[in-house]
Order: C-alpha cells, then structure tokens, then sequence
C-alpha cells in the first residue's frame, strides 16, 4: 500500500516511487493515478471509481495471492482515513498469507498543515465528519471532547454534496469551548494545480467554500494569525523567552 | 522550514530535496543533518545541539534577513511537534520581513503508523507527554478527553532520561476508559538503521522498551491484532461487508 501524498510528483517519497517501479500492477482510484502518470509506464493498470473500495481491496488482496506484486496507491498516507486499514481488515478474513508494506505518504493534514503555516505544532484531533462508517452520537462526542481540551482540530471529509450540516454542527459544538475569533484554515486541494487556500475564523468559517477536497483546521485558544500565516505557539507556559 | 522525514533518504520528498538543493545555508540539529549527508555537499551547514531550538531559530531568521536562502531541517514535520512553530512566532515578535515557506515531510506518527500496520485508520488524537512548555494538568485532561471519546491516541515524547513517570500516569487515566487488552504499538527510530516495533497491549506496555525516539500508538477500542500488525477498523456500523 504505497502513499503518494497529497498531490504533485514532488511530494512523493522516493520509497513509494520505488514501490510502485517494484510492482507489476497498480491499483487505484482514477483520480490519484491520474496524478502520477509518469509511474504507470509499463504496468498493468487497475482503476477504479469513487466508493468501490472494498471491491479495489479483495482485487488486490486476489492479484496478490496469485503471486504478483501489486501496488494499492492512495492519495495522501494509506494509514490516515485511507485504504490501508480496510486491506489487513480483509486480509484477516481471507486469511490470505500475501506479504503487506505501508509505504507512508504526506497525508492531507500535513500538507494542508504546511500551506497554512504552523497550525498544529501543539496536541491536535483529527476527526472525520462522515457518518457513512461512523454514528453521528460518537462523532459529536469526539468534538466535544477535542474542543473542552483545547486539541488543535483537522477536520477530514468536512461535506460532500449531500452532506452539509455536519460542518455546522461540529462548529456549534466546537464554538461552546472556543470564541468566534479562533482561527481557521480551510485547504481544498492542497498542493495540486487547483489548490485553494482560505484563513478565516470559527465565526465566520461556514461563508468559506468547503467541499470533499477540503481539510478544514480550527485553532486552539493560542492559535494566532500573522499575516497569512496561521500559527499554534508551541506551549502554554511561556518558559521560553523569543527576545534576547 | 523542510521536513525530512522519520529516517532513510528514501522518505524525502523530492520538493524537500529541492529545497535544501536551492539554499546557500542549511541549518539543523547534527543528529537530523547526519542522516542527509548527500544533500549537504557544498553547503554551508550551521548545525546545533538539542535543547537549543530558540537560538536556532533566530539563527536562520538573521541570516535570512540578510538576504541569504536558509533551508531550517527537521526530522519528521516541521510542522508536527517540531521547529515550525517557533519560527512563525519569532518572526512575528521581530517583525521580520522573510518569505517563509514550510515543505512537509513524512510525520514521525505517519511512519510509526505505517511500521504497525494500519492502527490510526479512524479519528485519533496526537498528545505529547512532555510538561516543559504545557503544564501536566493539562496534558492528563486531554489524556483522559481523548480515551473518553474513543479516539486512538498518539503519544510524541513519551519518556526521556528525566522524565519517566508520566507515561505511567498517561497508562492510568486511558485505562480507565479501555481495558488492558487494547493492542498498543511502539516504534522507536521508525524507518531508521535501529529501529525496533514492538507490539503488546495497554497492560503489558510499560513492560517494553520506551524512549526519547519512540512513538507509542494507543489503539481504540476496535483495534485488533493481525499477526504481527496493529489495525484499527475503518468504522464502527458494519455497514459494509467483507465477505462476498
């Protein structure tokens, strides 16, 4: 399971690139291998659309036990609210003796992380907002426990088309723990040709676009914003002293 | 700000390889610069003990304010629990007019996970034990915030020479939410020549080899052993089926 990270060539490892010279099929969602087209040369290609990936994971799991290699590639890491943990789940129930690698990627966290400035340099959550694997109860629960301990918060998978009133709901809860001027990053597409990149605030972050590309990042209560950077200092205590 | 990943080279990504290619200056703590010797040939290179980080900072903020094109590397992310941060906020108290740009890397937690297997597949929260720059209180309430809510838990800093007690309490306070069967990973210089993984449960934890270069994964209360993998399901409904 090979992670190509959150977009370009350039943020991919030499260990996944690698990997994926290694193998003789890879394995994929369209839209990711359409990302890195110079790797496909040669190899027998398996795509696949949105929403099939349990069929994509028993295909791999079936090439894999015939004795080939194959590279399952995800965008982002395989291990961060990817492919990866749906693969061993499966390949305990085949109980399939096929030889499974993680090669991790830049996950969208931190590459959204990174365009932002320096939003989760102190303790941070991550939570998804789909309820497709997941009931609401438990997710509301996470948001409320992440917001009372002052966790930095990355929202995964803040909206889709159907779905667009978890976004506003997680803030109700999040604004019981934290004022309307907390900062906010909101990162859709990061790193790719149509990267977007938006510094706002708790109050107003739902006037923001959000769709199923973005990774949404609310501060803590240090958080700041320095020109446009988004920034969470790294402590509470102030033991340290920036000036001479 | 480059990020360079947990260990090897080949977990650099090309766009932090051309960043320090693109610098006149590289500036690191000698224990991150000695495992990228390839990339420092022709460059002048400022390195710096631990504990130092203040002094590194405004370090490349000078030299960068004359004009110079500084590459700052960190191990892992700059962004996750390392020197990023306290760039942004020593830029801000000097006011300095430098174009800073952060390059992600592959997270320590991104490639512990991956050496596990699959164990932070769903929400979990990234809690660092030292009380250097947070005060103890504070860390215990997100401790115990985050194994309320079930999500898996990442602990950076889990012990050092002085600091040996707190991973002991961090034990206490998560299992009062879960039992002590819950499968807990540990992975010291991830990807690194030494590295070692071990796997064992919350009761037996303490019993294993922990320190300064460990990551300790926490699963939740899903999380299963696989052989010799950690992995922790995608969801909690059984909305989809493994089998045919």
């Amino acid at each position: 399971m090979v992670g190509t990270g959150p977009g370009g060539l350039k943020h991919i490892t030499p260990a996944a690139t690698e990997a994926i010279a290694a193998s003789e099929v890879v394995v994929g969602y369209q839209t990711y291998l359409d990302l890195i087209p110079e790797l496909l040369t040669g190899k027998e290609v398996v795509s696949s659309q949105m929403m099939k990936e349990v069929d994509r994971a028993r295909q791999c799991l079936e090439l894999a036990a015939t004795g080939r290699k194959v590279a399952l590639v995800s965008g982002g890491d395989p291990g961060i609210y990817a492919m990866a943990g749906l693969v061993f789940e499966m390949a305990r129930e085949r109980d399939d003796h096929v030889v499974i690698e993680v090669i991790p990627g830049i996950a969208a966290i931190n590459g959204c992380a990174a365009r932002l400035g320096a939003p989760l340099m102190h303790d941070f959550a991550a939570i998804s907002l789909s309820d497709l694997l997941t009931p609401m109860a438990l997710i509301e629960k996470r948001l409320d426990a992440a917001a009372s301990a002052d966790f930095v918060i990355a929202l995964y998978n803040p909206k889709s088309k159907k779905r667009t009133d978890h976004i506003v709901r997680a803030r109700e809860i999040i604004l019981k723990h934290r004022g309307p001027e907390t900062p906010v990053g909101i990162v859709t597409a990061g790193t790719r040709d149509h990267e977007t990149v938006t510094l706002t605030t708790l109050g107003k972050m739902l006037e923001a676009e959000i769709g199923m590309q973005s990774c949404v990042i609310i501060g803590n209560s240090s958080t700041f914003r320095w020109r446009d950077y988004m920034v969470t200092p790294r402590g509470y205590t102030g033991k340290y002293s920036l000036a001479e």
